[in-house]
């Protein structure tokens, strides 16, 4: 059974934005060897999160974790992405699509952020 | 010479988007005795950056670090942060104010997200 994490990020009209993005789907596929991992968005930028899931599950994928790429919670991650995974499901009844936190809200990555922050001051 | 750090954040109307950027804060100060911390925010919270760095600089604080609280660096962090850093200095010529890099595109920070990643699958 093929499984996969997709990162979904917001995406911006920069294409540097994409960077951090690409440099963690890296890191993760080198964590869980035998999941696919990709990157999707929510505008602006390419693949928007439906195409990623429907390529996904095209290659045989059959269950997906989502993981919002995002700091905080907001109306995106409360309001369109909970209606784009509606859809998903909608469509792809036999995958399993599961829905992670947001990133940027995990304990350890908010411990890691301050570390970070408190080893590089002026 | 009192120093402070203030973590910059997007913001959002939902009020919920700021508990994780609070909690950064506590994180932080913990880290960083005798230094301040606050959180501000580019758009639809309070305080707005300028006012969290006129409200430090009362309080005698002379070196400010700012930490972009953000996944990647798009126009945000590319075009109106300088141009708010600009205003800062123009108006407190005496206060040393240095920018940091987005928080989401230190390695130290992608490498813990994708840990928690990992170890948070279906």
């Amino acid at each position: 059974m093929t499984k996969a994490i997709i990162l979904f990020a917001h995406g911006a009209r920069d294409p540097d934005w994409a960077r951090p993005f690409e440099h963690l789907r890296d890191e993760v596929a080198a964590r869980t060897p035998g999941v696919r991992v990709v990157v999707a968005f929510l505008e602006f930028m390419q693949p928007p999160l439906a195409d990623a899931i429907d390529a996904l599950i095209a290659d045989k994928v059959c269950e997906i974790d989502i993981v919002p790429a995002f700091m905080a919670q907001g109306a995106h991650l409360k309001r369109d992405l909970p209606r784009l995974l509606e859809a998903a499901r909608a469509k792809h009844p036999d995958v399993r699509l599961v829905l992670r936190p947001a990133l940027g809200e995990a304990p350890g990555v908010i411990a890691a952020m301050a570390r970070h922050i408190a080893e590089n001051r002026a």
